[in-house]
């Protein structure tokens, strides 16, 4: 029987300038892949080199992390662009990100939009294809991340690459296999027991249980951790080592 | 005897969002090679991807051109930066173009730095090293553009770098070889005629006449052409003819 | 009988360092109400204060024109901010402007939202009083201008500001009252004959034939006027010119 | 015989989106002036906001801290700005900060420059001018912050505006009365014993024993309190306490 493998990924490189923000270092060692900020919503061209370093050094897979040009709003408003413009930031983004591997005698591994870039790309089919696209002209060899059931994971298949379905241990799901709404008072699972027992089923089951109670489909190749904020790392290490002794493996794609 | 050759470049890709600059289009029948802005000075995604198939549909060779990070300067106001942030924000923006490149199939050919930072470059040789490294670490072949005999030629060649040595058609030149400050009246040649035949003698006979009316020593391998201002396109277009006319063949480094 | 008025406003200062945008000294000639750029989606500190400098010379009322703080978008992007977002962002612009009205010992008479923001506050009432709000607490003296019959309007309205309703010569009308949208076909009157007529009418009838051909009620109390394009200034001038025929004096708001 | 006062200045709102920096309401508890950060090299709109708000909640003299657009940078980087552009970013930040003052019914008592600025007009005489004439310009009331015996104090005499002479605790200074550069291994007076009897020797008698054992004339109107940093806030209580164990009265210019 094959062993069952799931990756871990996280945000990184999410400082500033003298803005600080996340553990990157030490959240590097619980995590398979790295998501790098881009210098679009967040990091710099310091905080990028270095997080490159950081991650590699460490053995983490790393990955291109693009968003919106909105420091201030960190990346997570809508901005109406159009599939094009979202193709030309995205190209840029991967490419100044790749220059810093380079420099380092290695390759990206990944692409994962970010905030408002991924909620938008996960409903919008053109919007989805037009990153897709991007990400296949740059390298076709980079996995694309998307939400689980997306139109990102739908977009990315249909140009060619090769898409990790990204599931969250904290958020739960509607009967339709999307996040439940943020707005909604149950759309976080704050009992870290729960969230636990919700990526293992997800992992091992390849199902979720519903807000409604129904038990869906759900692809998990991929599970979303978060490098900030108290009780991140405390979390982040408990999902790791729930999955272990399930006897999943931790690995990145590919 | 081995045909003379000299390469025409031209700063592209200047615009930025609604706001238009330059003559792209019809300075492109003309040189060969584009230096192509990346975002930081001048230029946006869009921009870039829109020059950078502009530039190959015509059968120039494209570089990267990084500045500053000052739109609201053009990337001309000096800002004191350390060698290491000027590596970052080289490494950042040749990635970020060579992206462009690449999702079109290509590669760039070189590097040629913008505004304040060429000028800073010029005569300080750890920033100039810090560069040189930069393109280096991303891509050995890139071929370093720098002032004739200037700090960022030595610091290319100590690299291990491909340089091409630049020289100006208007402007005039000081008996150490280095360029009459921009703050003095004999600064710019404004006659025609003087420039090209200036240019000729630099390609020719490696020599340029100096302010002080001295025969100084000059290697001309790229040619700087002016792609705004309402004269640009005629004087690159004499400079041109001046030069095949005197047997000169034009075309790209390597 | 007291003699008809109409304020012709037009958006100014929409340089941007090197960068060159519209034909600001001579359209100054034939309007009353400056719109200048803030420094976020178009203008810099330095156009601000060669701007407010050109309009007082020429007698021209000025006011500040708010926006996304998106230079790539030039303001034209939705960008999803929360009304308290609006508020913080209108503050700030006006303050900005202030400054420079007052550096020249004059001060701003009104308000005016650039681009999406315009768009967006015509239709949400929310946006528009968090606007109308930011507007009345830095000055309640100053004018608000809006779409007539718009969010933004009552807004103003609500807040305690005096409003001015802007209309425009070259957009057609639906029967609602509200502008065809631009995707349609329709939206632009291109025919400058039909343009004045209808300029004349809304002004002096208070009235607009809608596309459906209904003829119906809409305040003019000032007219947008386009800055750029290549007959945008002719355009300008033949309004301004039958407005004058008609008995109409063109002079600012208060 | 008339009570010695001195003010103590802080840096607040220097957080940007969703990055924190400093501990602003903790800081207010312990000074009479905050110079808040206008959005260049720090702050944006929403921070202006609440930093104006809770400073005047806690009753603390709010003034403008404009620096260079250099968010990456923090301002702390050199930019070879020309006199003119100092003048219309300084008119600019003054501007924005204001109208959030005058939002809440209040205005701005001071001005003091941020990093690099500060340090280049402290002996430049021709920046200092130019960012004083802007103070002037916008608020002949505002009082004027610079480094003691620096350029900027005299440029705000010869202008017409009240000045603050500024000094530091923990900094030391040489016999001309400048301070050490900060290359320099004896730039930070880290004995906290030692920086509280300078403070306490620079108000009640003028003085200051340089780095040579020179006792050297300086006026000491405003102290710099730092924000941030894991001692700033127990540094300044000790500070403050001293003073006034020795009778001097904390309190704001004018």
């Amino acid at each position: 029987m094959k062993k069952l493998t799931v990756d871990l990924n996280c945000d990184l490189g999410e400082s500033f300038g003298a803005y600080k923000m996340g553990q990157d270092d030490e959240i590097l060692d619980h995590i398979t892949s790295a998501n790098i900020a881009c210098g679009f919503h967040a990091g710099d061209p310091a905080i990028m080199k270095k997080t490159v370093k950081s991650a590699l050094k460490k053995g983490v897979t790393i990955g291109a992390h693009p968003g919106f040009p909105d420091l201030q709003g960190f990346g997570r408003r809508i901005i109406a662009v159009r599939p094009e413009e979202a193709y030309d930031l995205v190209v840029y983004q991967i490419g100044a990100l790749a220059a810093f591997a380079k420099s380092e005698g290695r390759k990206l591994a990944h692409v994962k939009p970010h905030g408002a870039l991924y909620n938008m790309a996960s409903v919008d089919s053109l919007l989805a294809e037009a990153i897709a696209e991007a990400v296949y002209k740059v390298d076709p060899e980079l996995v694309f991340f998307g939400l689980a059931g997306s139109e990102m994971i739908k977009a990315g298949e249909r140009i060619g690459l090769k898409t990790a379905s990204e599931v969250f241990a904290d958020r739960s799901y509607q009967s339709d296999g999307t996040l439940t709404l943020r707005r909604s008072a149950e759309a976080l699972i704050t009992d870290h027991n729960k969230a636990v027992d919700q990526v293992i089923k997800m992992v091992k089951e390849e199902k979720v249980i519903s807000q409604q109670g129904l038990a869906v489909h759900i692809k998990a190749e991929t599970i979303s951790i978060h490098g900030d904020g108290p009780h991140a790392l405390d979390f982040a290490v408990r999902v790791k080592n729930a999955l272990i002794a399930e006897g999943v493996e931790i690995k990145a794609i590919r």
